[in-house]
């Protein structure tokens, strides 16, 4: 009997293969297309000449979490102690997955949003915990009231995910302080924030949990290096959480993968001195703004999308069938391969949805746009 | 309360670190100190600049895979499936925290040697499981017995370490027929066969789990780049099982890590086209022989060693201390750093024992030699 029952291949492979074996352009899987900066792909050709080729330290390498406490520090004037608050991980999957592992016990209870990223459900389920789904209101803004309702004694975590993937939702201050105060009443709770798009907003402002006096005490900040600097096939991320989280998170993480790739952490290190990540945020609003822009003739109707690199579009004009098909007929008859937006919904609930990545050069978006504009 | 509350920094931090402060030759945690082969840096520096910074499929980039069945068709003629009976990890760790993972539950019993290498009990514990401890015989052989003896109906798994770390033993033929025998008694015991020195062996021919028909259809076998092409850092490990097996462990690894850093897999798929793995295993014969010579004139005994690449010395015609004292002041007193072998018994034992790495270059080798023999 699997431990596992009711998991099978995630979406993300499934499309991404799907994709290949048409040929279809992949606006699946979250991953850019367009070529590295040179100024990171350089330092990665001369330090494979050098001495970065054995074990890093199990928190990772050491001038990396000095520079990950800069960084932090830059973006949210939030001071972290790289020895005792910082943990390099495997990409953010692995710190999700270990941070989990780590604080979840037999039968605690794990407050995850619906819709949401598939990583999160495996590993509650692994601890024999229940995750209980709260579903997000229709503009996907989280229900506070219902989350609440949906909080007791056995409650161990609530995870967020801000920006929200796959809906592009950014938390505002007043999610915030309707979340402050709820977390007051329960001081078990610990709060997982899976930030691994916080470089990645538009019009309005990202507002961390790293800002979050009141949080800071009790949540673990979950970022990725893969999806800020387009090097998705790295797998290098880091988590943010007080000592005395940290602590139990890497009782685990020594046993579960022991370090991280040591050359890809050494170039980040390196790049982090020179690359300014406003940038990045930049690139992608004009990437969603033309992607958009591309499609405006086209039946699909365009979400908001205010962070993230992911447009949410409803084909209800075009279809009727349910998104997965459509999304396998998008492949085969059309060449673009989307992810149908029920996959992210515990029952699978099925509003029409699909998600396209934009992070592409701009002759692949042109292309699918104008395959998905004769539909 | 700690889900681990046992569980602190493993032994082998603890000592590098403590090399590191006090300026010692490290000779504890285990890692190779020469330049690696300039035709793996070679590839990985003109990698840099191809399309391979982005997300490799979930179970491994596709031509690593197949390059994996070719290693192990040519190294035991045993042929697996590229597609179904392999998958790509992030080092050796993540392989078996990821096994034990998917495969044990709530309550399992798991038999792990004793002494054993650090990494297979966390995973036990954080199942619910309970870690079996089962002694060697003092002479680091098996003891079929008394394994036997503590196999029951409750019994998931078997934990082997083959060539075994710290003690350098390889499994003999009678190992591996006594060892079918008992598992003919318990149809469900899965067999978990940690062999990532399976290169690094010397006299006598290192039998794998490969090899024996009786055992295919029920074991995961481990293996780890990082050991057999001198590269800790870069965290690129396999496993092999057969696939109703592979299927649950692929469940956990999707949502555990979901993929392996990219541009190490493939310098490794490119890299198998040209090397030549017997040639490791003479490398390091040839440092053990030299190491072994090095310390003839000192006061350490040194115990046989038929592969990995460390050597056990016993201290007993030096020191009364236990063994984690001593190499404390191993370190401090005399700049050399080595791991108690007290570190990987579950109880402790202190047999008087310390384990060297001689995976270094010649000059550290004497230096550390000549250090050692003034003792
Ligand atoms: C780990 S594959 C999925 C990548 C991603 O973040 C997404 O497509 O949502
Ligand atoms: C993962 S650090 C330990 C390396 C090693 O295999 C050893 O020293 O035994």
């Amino acid at each position: 009997m699997s431990k596992l029952p009711n998991i099978s291949t995630s979406i993300f492979t499934v499309m991404s293969k799907m994709a290949a074996e048409y040929n279809a352009i992949n606006l699946s899987q979250g991953f850019p297309n367009f070529p590295v900066d040179e100024r990171l792909t350089d330092i990665i050709a001369k330090l494979a000449k050098e001495n970065v080729h054995q074990y890093t330290p199990m928190s990772g390498y050491a001038p990396l979490l000095s520079k990950i406490a800069t960084l932090v520090n830059n973006s949210y004037r939030r001071t972290v102690h790289p020895e005792t608050e910082l943990l390099v991980t495997a990409g953010a999957t692995q710190a999700i997955f270990t941070t989990i592992t780590a604080l979840v016990k037999n039968n605690d209870d794990v407050i995850i949003l619906d819709p949401s990223y598939d990583c999160y459900e495996a590993p509650v389920l692994l601890c024999n915990a229940n995750p209980v789904r709260v579903a997000l209101n229709d503009d996907y803004t989280p229900n506070w009231e219902i989350i609440e309702k949906a909080c007791s004694a056995k409650t161990k975590m609530i995870i967020i995910n801000n920006p929200h993937n796959p809906t592009g939702k950014i938390l505002t201050e007043s999610d915030f302080e309707a979340l402050e105060i709820l977390l007051e009443k329960y001081p078990d709770i610990v709060l997982l924030s899976d930030e691994v798009y916080e470089y990645i907003t538009f019009e309005e402002k990202h507002i961390s949990a790293h800002t979050r006096e009141k949080l800071l005490n009790r949540s673990v900040m979950v970022s990725s290096f893969g999806k800020s600097f387009h090097v998705t096939g790295w797998k290098v991320g880091y988590l943010v959480a007080p000592e005395y989280l940290i602590e139990e998170i890497k009782k685990v993480h020594q046993f579960l993968v022991f370090s991280v790739n040591s050359i890809s952490q050494i170039a980040i290190s390196e790049y982090l001195d020179i690359v300014s990540i406003a940038e990045i945020g930049k690139l992608y609003q004009e990437k969603r703004d033309y992607f958009r822009q591309l499609l405006k003739n086209s039946r699909f109707e365009l979400m908001p999308c205010e962070g993230t690199y992911f447009q949410v579009a409803s084909y209800a004009a075009i279809s009727n069938e349910n998104d997965v098909d459509f999304c396998k007929r998008l492949i085969i008859e059309h060449g673009v391969a989307a992810i149908p937006i029920s996959t992210f919904y515990a029952d699978g609930k099925d509003l029409k949805l699909i998600r396209f990545c934009f992070a592409k050069d701009n002759a692949t978006l042109e292309e699918a746009a104008k395959r998905l504009c004769v539909i």
